[in-house]
């Protein structure tokens, strides 16, 4: 079984020369990793398939498989992924705000890595390089626990990405992999207190919720998105109708499409038929209230479960609310605080919503779909946080760092 | 027992109207508040008279039975309190930032509450009226879990507090006490999950220590202080004397005060007789390393666990080192990431101590003592991460604040 307490000292102690190291000297490096992906893909390509015949073996479905396999295209794609982190700016060593203090201190805050980043993760093997280089360009070093499936894949990598580091004279244990994918490390890495100073598990639902049970050490929770759009009286029904179709089917496996549609009484009879037939002509499968029921003729009825769910699939849950102030009040109980959206023309319905859903990210008259990283503009993702500590939202490079306080003094004391 | 379910129900139904509520309704329910605490002087002397008989009954030492009383001039100073904090800018609502992106929606970073925040704490009644006054600013609801040794002084401040509440048609549960100081329910808020958003212990390291082996919840850790002055060879010997002295002896019960001195060896035979001197006239009890000890007369060896130990007491521990490094690294492996000062006059040194000492405040030619919220300028404090993530150092009341990205669209949808 592999030994987290040695990697997890490994990664501390690497964690203080990492702080250390210029924007030049990472990037030149990240530079390295990326064109060794390039070199090897050949070996990485190899390793895939055999994960990929384990996959078979194990008769794992289609879309999964997908997910998992790489190809020369894909590979460069991770390899790109990278020098995009390279060309990045740094946020490490920025002295966001100085002041003089009214003791004729001089207080600055000055950004620095976290240490060390424990990230634990499912099927994708481009996660791996994603995350050790987001990481390591924030001056951090990481801990990467992959899964199963893609074990061989991910060892790799990791491989690649090592030898680089010591060819550049940096430890290789900036970037470490828990060669032993089984749950009971996983729980061992959620308490490794001593060494690890934020953990990020990225998954689904059910490693989300082992995490928050069984961690004490500090964790980003990410990616479970129970969302909504609330389709308001005032909406404009072709806008509405729009939305509702990309949010739910131009991607469902992903954490911000939605799950349930809430339509305001007044709109229902003629939005519901007509959403009906396009959702139905893509495959979805509706789940409604009583009342939305009277305006479908596809859809069996919801229960209390399906307004928790996350089916991440073509099924879309449909309820029909009396007022603004009950799509609010739903959306508040169930939703897993990531993405929510008000259609509607109605400036105060708008504000209203906007002040009053409480979640990562709230759209008035646009899809869900855009709440990612990229798309808002930070040039990286290393996940979209639903818990409101340290980070909420998408999260690039500035929230895998903290900050510290430097204080220039001339020899005062205090009275 | 307390049913800490119940109450942290209660605590998330009344984060949603804390939330919305305006500056000034804020401010002028504080404003009350401070009042109020004024007009019940008597009421809160006589439940502090019932603590205090206890603590005498049970032998409470009388450092801590200091710290547990009121007197009229100690609730005015609450009062006061709870009046600076209604006076500081409310964080709340602020946007940070807006931006276009590309695909042409306005996005924007807006403060938010946390929601629910936990806090246990010890001993003095003062962190009651404090914490619910710096949570309540922020629109947070707040779940009070104090000592056992303050039962009555606390329960009866929150009962104060909770009136003003409801007179201002205000969700009592916005501030709520723990009516049971027993361990067992302590526990139950550390794995409080679905209802609190952060937990904040303020207390001594078996505190901090239990509450990081037990809680699942997100937490902010506090307060330990394992401190550090380092006497560099190139340091004004006479500054160096007067940082340590105030750092050690001036409030040596505190967690910014220090535990450890490290000496350059070129500059030991100088400063250790003479720092000696000055330490034993303020019964300072000193543990040398074998290097130390030869320039000291009143000292006794020290041992590993010496290097790790928060004395809070007129306890130093000395060692001379080698070099700057040998400092760096002593501190770096036994700090508690809080407080940490070098005394010098070369500017390589004064950069490299600032740039690879990790802790939450670093000081030049400065005394450790002045890591403090109020001392920075942040105008209050609700206490002193020691961690990296959310917060670290001293936490005035944007820490106690998340974000919410609100976005304008006109129709968009994601490609």
């Amino acid at each position: 079984m592999t030994d987290i307490q040695l990697l997890g000292k490994q990664a501390k102690e690497s964690s203080h020369q990492l702080a250390l190291l210029s924007t030049q000297e990472k990037n030149q490096v990240l530079l390295k990793m990326a064109d060794a992906l390039n070199t090897h893909t050949d070996k990485i390509l190899q390793a895939n398939a055999l994960d990929l015949s384990q996959a078979d073996a194990n008769g794992i479905k289609e879309t999964m498989k997908d997910r998992l396999k790489l190809t020369p295209e894909r590979i460069n794609d991770m390899a790109d992924g990278i020098r995009q982190v390279a060309s990045l700016p740094d946020p490490i060593g920025e002295v966001e705000k100085m002041w003089k203090n009214a003791d004729g201190l001089t207080i600055g805050v000055k950004r620095v890595p976290l240490g060390v980043i424990g990230i634990i993760y499912e099927s994708r093997p481009n996660v791996t390089t994603d995350a050790a280089s987001l990481c390591f360009k924030t001056g951090n070093a990481v801990i990467l626990r992959g899964g199963k499936e893609a074990f061989h894949s991910n060892q790799v990598l990791v491989e690649i990405l090592q030898a680089v580091l010591k060819e550049s004279q940096i430890s290789p244990f900036a970037i470490q992999f828990v060669d032993d994918p089984s749950r009971e490390v996983a729980n061992q890495m959620m308490r490794l207190n001593e060494y690890l100073d934020v953990l990020i598990p990225r998954g689904g639902a059910g490693l989300i919720q082992s995490v928050k049970n069984n961690a004490t050490v500090p964790v980003i929770e990410t990616g479970t998105g129970n969302n909504h759009v609330y389709v308001d009286k005032d909406a404009q029904l072709d806008m509405a109708a729009k939305i509702v179709m990309n949010a739910k089917v131009q991607r469902p496996s992903v954490c911000n499409a939605i799950e349930t549609i809430l339509i305001h009484r007044d709109v229902a009879p003629a939005f519901l038929p007509a959403i009906e037939q396009q959702l139905v002509a893509k495959n979805v499968e509706l789940r409604a209230d009583q009342k939305a029921l009277n305006y479908l003729t596809t859809a069996s009825l919801a229960n209390e479960e399906d307004w928790y769910t996350e089916y991440l699939d073509y099924i879309l849950a449909v309820k029909v609310v009396d007022s603004l102030e009950e799509a609010i009040a739903h959306i508040n109980k169930y939703n897993t605080k990531h993405s929510e959206a008000i259609v509607t023309d109605n400036y105060f319905a708008a504000q209203k919503f906007l002040n009053e859903v409480d979640a990562a990210a709230v759209y008035v008259n646009a899809s869900t779909r855009f709440t990612d990283g990229f798309v808002f503009g930070f040039g990286a993702e290393i996940g979209i946080s639903t818990q409101k500590l340290h980070a909420r939202g998408p999260m690039g490079l500035p929230e895998l760092t903290s900050v510290k306080y430097i204080v220039y003094g001339e020899g005062q004391v205090r009275n």
